[in-house]
């Protein structure tokens, strides 16, 4: 964390952290990250990767009004200061633009000039190098305020001439295409974009809430819980448990999931301390700010799994309080899979009995995935496990996010009696539910069943090593956890390439999870688009593609030096 | 909270606290409560409201095997021994059916007969007198799992003959009715039904997810930012902050909005003490709970709004500790609005400065209403406030919960430097987020824009004073807020009634929201046949309507000793 840059987005003062970010190593990244996180957050810096020139191109606006005024001199100074070349000056009509190195009183004269001409940002756009090879992880930031859609007022004659209406609908059609392309185009995120609620549609029309438990009705009419327990006791059932002894309910993501089983786990366990892996999504991380919980991260293999020997050193490090664990069933980033029955073997040889632990399982992708490969270890109640939340709109697809939640009815019960104030039981997370989306999962699993579902796991894991196997065979470095649909693949050097993609990445990682939208088809396109980047981007012997072995290990690393 | 009884709902285990429910007072209700929330909450007790014998009949089911078959006896005997009659045993083939009042010994052997029999349950149904006046809160049990549309796995030759098809459109069929009849004869709650989104329907094909911040664009395209920080522009401008300064996101719902602003009122003030009036909504308290925050509540008036003079004494006892405040910009009971200045007023009197205190505004719903009403005192940000969240589904009207969160973007920054272990910016609750909810709300303010919203708020406001004045003169206790569109009044004693025009009650009170889709003809409907039921229910002079002097004043109350 020590190369952190700020970056603003979005108007004047957005503001956001990047981690791991390097700029070229002669320069003073520390000195100025501290200038700009601590001291300076009035301006808008966004990035511009620039890869075939293995550079960055850093923009920077300092705002000139206002009481953040004299903040923008000294920062123009730093930044200055640190060496960069200042290659365009926009926003500027009094001097050229161009590229010149710039120098403290340069940017004071320029940032004054600005100033006088009535502009309210200093905009600097600067080219550093980028360390190759070294790690980055990087927020695109864009001008919302710019891009945004501005809500107008109607005009008084508006309702007779319909040129309003006219107008939505135009930009509602735009927005409709600019869906379809950038679905058609979409391989980075475990979203299931294939489905058809047509049948659905004219449920829309109702504003469906099941506010509160889906056990307990509600005086509220318009709601939909005899499906959403509908699809909990499948669920249940998946996940082998009794209906008399579970509890759940339908979220609006798998964060929801998350914070509500690791809360259960601290009622159950009020001095317990969370133990995650550090692969684990970062709602855990969070849940525990927001619980103030103490929380260890657990290292983890290579293949993204929780490194239960670490596990075991925490632990018995930590004896004496009861542990909450978030297991992942499918890492975020490489599909990982922990191994359940590991971590409560680890559990009992450290001498934590039953009631001095409580297992969440994070299964957002693969909760739903896992129960139909044959030789996966089991997700099942059966086993000492507290709670299972799964992501409803990755492997069912939904129009929008949703959740499946399920945990032991008994710490519901304990939970519920210790709330004194409510006249029900208040166990969700959220108060309004969205009445819909069991609707549509509900309709999901109806016309797919256990079958459909297994048959499309199947395909999804099939596409999944044929991708793997020809990314290995064109020389890229990827790699495939064998439970898994994620495959691991060097980064595409062309952000642009990425963005086009829509590629989740992170340091030299790029993935893509094969959901059941994925065709052998659409994987081939992907291919030759990408075999074609590789052979622009790496044409000159200069540049060499990443190695990736720390990432996907030796065997999988197709580098100059490994493969 | 001592009359407090447990419903176990559902199936076998379920199980609410019921909160100022009070049998016949010659019974020892706390006994029975202890008992039955302590020492035995797997049974089933379900209540059927008698309102016309002026009784409720209650039901338990003990179950009579697994480990709790020891508990059922005692139980069973706790009940005999309270003295309530049994008239209906059922699932007991052994012993007539037929009312007979239960001695312990007779119970025990009818569980004894029972269990001999393989049957599970020993079902006991009690017919237990209403204290006329009493205070009670009924939370309405159905076993939801015998209701639910259970998910059944298609046939193998279901394609074929689309029978798997035709069984899910005919489901959808009858549920549709339902929702349309449900919609008809909604009062209760504060949702405007009355929305047409028909020029949105093409866009649920897509699975749109504005996942993180909506400042920060995310590698994922499918999103609809652009709709939501149009949105969030809007409310910016409503609640008069700039847009540089504000930050905001677009929830799930209204208390998603109350755990953001509350938690990072707690980030800004770590040892914060929460103070919220006893009629704040729950998700305030359940804040606290998840947050491990001190939480204090304050008395209100009879009006609903926060008391601030023993807001000052408690503020006082605490003056060591800064202060996070949760204000009620429309409660949600009585639709109360908080006097923000006073409540700053006080804070300043007992010497907080700005820096020790964080108001978070709940103004779910009068938070889009009060903009609009002329002598109401304004939510601005130009105040020492910290945060103000409102729900989208309320007044705007939307298929789906859904909110706006509106913070100082100071605040964000701040919290946002201390998450070390995120790559980006991580201050939304939830990570992926519905990308519909923004699309829904961008279209109806641009349809409707700040003069449509005015004229609603305005009918909304004319008609509530009508169906209040409409409720006085037919000699029925109400009672209206000046600023508000929440009739509170007497609590229809036929609970059919209730349930038939979806009324959220407490204790003695039953309220209506008048919401833009709530007309004078709907309002009359309703009028006649509450005034209809009144004259049966009452036409016995034995029962009288309750008193509502303590919750709407004596003014308001029409009872037999104030009218």
């Amino acid at each position: 964390m020590n190369h952190m840059w700020s970056i603003v987005i979005g108007s004047l003062i957005r503001i956001s952290p990047i981690k791991n970010f390097r700029a070229n190593p002669c320069l003073p990244p520390i000195k100025v990250q501290h200038f700009i996180a601590q001291r300076l957050n009035q301006y808008i810096l966004y990035s511009t990767p620039r890869f075939e020139t293995s550079s960055i191109l850093l923009t920077a606006c300092f705002p000139l009004l206002f009481s953040t005024y004299s903040c923008a001199f000294p920062a123009a100074k730093a930044m200055a200061g640190s060496n960069f070349e200042v290659h365009s000056v926009f926003s500027n009509r009094s001097l050229p633009n161009g590229k010149f190195t710039a120098t403290p009183e340069m940017l004071t004269l320029i940032a004054e000039e600005n100033s006088k001409h009535g502009c309210r940002y200093l905009s600097l756009s600067m080219e550093a190098n980028l360390e190759v090879g070294a790690k980055r992880e990087i927020v695109l930031g864009r001008n919302m305020h710019t891009t945004c859609l501005e809500v107008t007022e109607p005009d008084a004659d508006d309702e007779s001439t319909g040129d309003k209406e006219a107008h939505i609908a135009s930009i509602l059609a735009r927005y409709r295409n600019t869906l379809l392309e950038r679905t058609k185009h979409h391989l980075g995120y475990p979203y299931n974009l294939d489905f058809d609620y047509g049948a659905l549609s004219r449920l829309q029309h109702f504003s469906i809430n099941n506010l509160g438990d889906p056990f307990i009705e509600s005086n509220y009419g318009v709601h939909s819980r005899q499906f959403e327990v509908g699809v909990l006791d499948w669920f249940a059932c998946l996940w082998e448990i009794e209906k008399d002894d579970y509890w759940g309910y339908i979220t609006n993501c798998g964060t929801e999931g998350n914070l509500h089983g690791i809360l259960v786990g601290r009622e159950m366990l009020p001095d317990g301390i969370l133990y995650a892996s550090k692969a684990s999504h970062y709602s855990v991380f969070k849940a525990a700010r927001m619980y103030r919980m103490e929380c260890v991260k657990v290292a983890t293999l290579v293949t993204g799994e929780i490194d239960c020997t670490d596990f075991k050193t925490k632990l018995l490090t930590n004896k004496d309080k009861p542990a909450i664990i978030n297991a992942n069933i499918g890492t975020t980033v490489k599909g990982a899979v922990d191994d359940l029955d590991l971590v409560i073997q680890t559990l009992e040889e450290c001498g934590f009995s039953h009631d001095r632990f409580y297992i969440h399982c994070d299964g957002a992708l693969f909760g739903l995935m896992m129960p139909f490969v044959k030789r996966a270890p089991k997700v099942s109640f059966k086993k000492p496990i507290g709670s299972v939340s799964v992501s409803g709109h990755k492997f069912v697809g939904c129009p929008m996010p949703c959740g499946v939640q399920i945990t032991r009815l008994q710490h519901i019960n304990a939970l519920s009696s210790n709330v004194e104030y409510l006249a029900s039981r208040d166990a969700t997370i959220m108060g309004s539910r969205n009445g819909h989306a069991p609707i549509f999962l509900w309709y999901t699993l109806n016309r797919k069943g256990y079958k459909g579902f297994q048959k499309e796991v199947q395909k999804c894991l099939r596409n999944a090593h044929y991708l793997k196997g020809r990314l290995r065979e064109a020389g890229i470095s990827a790699m495939l956890n064998e439970l898994s649909s994620t495959v691991v693949f060097e980064r595409p050097r062309d952000e642009e390439f990425v963005r086009r993609w829509q590629l989740a990445c992170e340091g030299n990682m790029a993935h893509i999870v094969v959901m059941p939208n994925v065709t052998i088809e659409k994987l081939d396109y992907f291919l030759s688009e990408l075999v074609q980047g590789r052979s622009i981007w790496y044409k000159d012997e200069k540049v060499r593609p990443p190695c990736l072995a720390e990432d996907v290990g030796i065997d999988n690393c197709s580098c100059a030096l490994h493969k």
